[in-house]
C-alpha cells in the first residue's frame, strides 16, 4: 500500500490473494489495511482470519476461496475490467488518500482519464431544466480548462454531466457491478462512455446495488476528485452525503444557489450557508481548482501499528477490559487504550480480533462502535 | 455632536445656526464636523465661512441667510415635519455612528420607530414575483421578531418590504425633500406608512431628488440599520451601492442566493461570493442580528483637532505645500501631514480651507482629492 511516487506492482498472486481478503466476510477497506499492517501481506492475512475471529468470539468468518477469486478474475478479463490495486500505477492518486480507500478497483474503458484533473458535478435525480443547463454548462467549461468529470450515473444532474464530458473523458462511479448498471436505462449512457472515460467501482461483477451501496459508493465520488460540485440538491438528498464525505476528505465543495422559494435549491443554499463555496460558472470552480491540481494532498494518517514488530496474542483480562469499553456509540481507538490502560498494539489487535468476528464496526476518524 | 449616552437638545437658536450651516454652499455633513470642531460652534463656523473661503483662494460661499433658514424651519412645521440634530435624543443611534451622518435629519411620521432595531431590506425595482414573495416573507418573520424596516421607497422589493411592515412600522428613506417623494406612484404608499412609521431626508423641502442622490440615500439606509438584505439585485445595480456602503460601514450585508441563470441573481450571488451571509429565511437573519441588537458600534473615531487649542492660520508656503500634494486621486490626510512636513492642525486647517472654497472634496476613511 505504497502512497509515494514509486507504484507499486503486484503479481497475479498477490492480486488473488488480495480480492480474496477483501471479498472475506468482515473484511472492509479499513480493515483490509490493518489486517496487511499486522499480518505483513494478504496471504498471512488470510491464514489469520479464523484465528482472529475465534479470538474475538465468533466462528470463522466466510472466507473467499481461491476458486471464488479465480472466477471473479476470469469473468473480469471477459468483460473487459481490470482490477487495480492501491498503490499501482492506474490507481487515482487522490482517490488513494482516503482512508477508506477501495483496496482493489474494478474499472472499464479509458484508464487514461484518471490521469486528468477530476471534478465531481452531482445533483437532483429530478433536475429541474435549469439546473441540467447548469449542469452542461458548468461541465463544458471545466472540460474547456482541462477537467474530467466524475458521476454517479444517475438521472438528473448526473446524467446530464456525463452527456456534456462524453468527448474529453467522464468517469462514471458505480454502486453495483460492472455488469450491474443502475439505473438500467443508463447502460446506453455508460456504454457510451467508457470510450474516452472509465466505469469504476470496487464492488464484484454480479453485484446488484442496494439502497445502501449508494451512499458507500459516493465517498468515491468526491475521493476521486479535487472538488464537488453539487448542482442541485433538495434537503436530504445523495447529493448532501457526497459533499458532507467530500468536506471530511478535504476536497474543495462548491454549490450552485438558488431561489429560497425552489425546493431543488434548499440542499444547496444549506450548503453555502456551511461554507460550501457558491459558484455561477465554471470559472468560478476552474480558480479554485487550478492552482491546487499538482498540490499534494495531506498524507494518510498510516496506521502506527505498522512498525510495532511481532505480533501479540492479548491476554483474556486485557481484550475483556477493552470490549467492556465499547458501545454502540462509536469511540475512538485513543480513549480506547487510555481506558483500558493496555498498550496500543494490544488494544489495536483486539479491536482486529473483534472486527474480524463481526462484533464491531470501524468508522472514519479510528472511531469504532459494536455492531 | 455628543455621541455617549446622554443625548444633547439644541436650542432654536442653535438649530437655526445649525441648519444655516450645512445648507450654505461646499457643506457636507463631514466639513461640517470639521468646522465645528475648529471653530467651536455653528455660529462661530457660519461667521468664519468667508474668511476660510478666501485663505482656500475662493470668492465666499453661498451662506444660507438666517431668512432662508428661518422660512425653511417654518414650512416644515407646517408640513409636520421635525428637524432633528445629530446627537439629540430622537436621531437613530446607529447612524450617529457614521463618519458622514447628517447634522440635521428632517424627520416625517412617528419617531417611535426610530427606537426599534432596524434591518434594511432593498433589491431591484423591476422585481419578479419570487422576489416580491421572498420580500414578504422575509419582512413578516423580521417584524414578529421585533424589527422595524428601513427601505428606499422606489418599485419593486423597497415598496415590498414598506408594505409588508406597515403595521409593524418602516422607514422610508427619501433621496429628495419630505414633499417630493419619488416615484410619484408612492405617495399613497408614504402616507400609508406615516402613522406607524416614518418618512426620512437629509435634504431640504422642495428638494428634487437627482440621480446622484439615491447612492448619497443610500447611506443612510445601511446606517440607520443593523444589516441590510439586499433581496434581488442586478449586476451594477444601487442595491449594490448600499450594500458596500453596509460593508464599509460594519453592518451585516445579508444577500438571497438565486439561481445563475436569473439576471435579477447576479448582484445577490456576487455579494455572496464576496462574502455576504446567504439568507434563505427571516430566522437566517435574526439569528444574526439578534445577538447584535444592544451591541455598541466601535465609536466613530473622533477628528483629532476637536482639542487642539486656539486656530491658527497656516502660513503661505505652509498652505502651498499641502495643495500641491492634492491632485484628483484621493490621497489621505495623514499622508498629507507627513509628506508636507507640517503639523496636523496646519493640515486640517489648510483643508478645511480648501474645501470652503469648493476645490477639493472628504471622501470616507480621511480621504481628500481635488474636486
Amino acid at each position: 500500500m505504497n502512497e509515494g511516487t514509486q507504484p507499486i506492482k503486484l503479481t497475479d498472486e498477490q492480486r488473488l490473494d488480495w480480492l480474496r481478503l477483501i471479498r472475506s466476510q468482515n473484511v472492509g477497506p479499513r480493515t483490509f489495511r490493518a489486517l496487511l499492517n499486522h499480518c505483513g501481506g494478504a496471504r498471512a492475512a488470510l491464514e489469520a482470519l479464523p484465528t482472529l475471529a475465534r479470538r474475538g468470539g465468533a466462528a470463522a468468518p466466510q472466507i473467499c476461496s481461491r476458486e471464488q477469486a479465480e472466477r471473479e478474475i476470469e469473468a473480469c478479463g471477459k468483460f473487459g475490467v481490470a482490477l487495480v490495486a492501491l498503490g499501482e500505477a492506474n490507481y487515482p492518486r487522490r482517490l488513494q488518500m482516503i482512508d477508506d480507500a477501495p483496496p482493489l478497483l474494478a474499472i472499464r474503458g479509458n484508464a487514461e482519464v484518471l490521469s486528468m484533473p477530476l471534478v465531481a458535478i452531482v445533483g437532483s435525480r429530478n433536475a429541474s431544466a435549469a439546473g441540467a443547463k447548469i449542469t452542461e454548462r458548468f461541465t463544458r467549461g471545466l472540460c474547456e480548462a482541462g477537467f474530467a468529470i466524475a458521476s454517479g450515473l444517475a438521472r438528473g444532474i448526473d446524467a446530464a454531466a456525463h452527456r456534456a464530458s462524453l468527448t474529453s473523458g467522464t468517469v462514471a462511479v458505480l454502486a453495483g457491478g460492472q455488469d450491474r448498471v443502475y439505473p438500467p436505462e443508463h447502460t446506453d449512457l455508460l456504454e457510451a462512455i467508457l470510450p474516452t472515460g472509465l466505469a469504476l467501482t470496487e464492488m464484484p461483477l454480479g453485484w446488484e446495488p442496494r439502497a445502501r451501496d449508494f451512499p458507500r459508493r459516493n465517498r468515491l465520488i468526491s475521493g476521486l476528485s479535487l472538488g464537488v460540485v453539487i448542482v442541485e440538491a433538495a434537503k436530504r438528498s445523495g447529493s448532501l452525503i457526497t459533499a458532507r464525505l467530500a468536506f471530511e476528505q478535504g476536497r474543495e465543495v462548491f454549490a450552485v444557489p438558488g431561489s429560497p422559494l425552489d425546493p431543488r435549491a434548499e440542499g444547496t443554499n444549506s450548503l453555502i450557508k456551511q461554507g460550501a463555496t457558491p459558484v455561477t460558472d465554471a470559472d468560478d470552480i476552474v480558480s479554485v481548482l487550478r492552482p491546487i491540481i499538482g498540490a499534494d494532498l495531506p498524507a494518510r494518517e498510516e496506521d502506527a501499528e505498522a512498525d510495532e514488530g511481532p505480533q501479540v496474542e492479548p491476554a483474556h483480562d486485557e481484550r475483556q477490559r477493552v470490549i467492556a469499553l465499547l458501545s454502540p456509540a462509536p469511540v475512538s481507538i485513543d480513549d480506547l487504550i487510555r481506558l483500558s490502560r493496555s498498550s496500543p498494539r494490544v488494544v489495536r489487535m483486539v479491536l482486529l480480533e473483534l472486527e474480524i468476528a463481526g462484533r464491531i464496526e470501524r468508522h472514519g476518524d479510528g472511531m469504532m462502535s459494536l455492531s
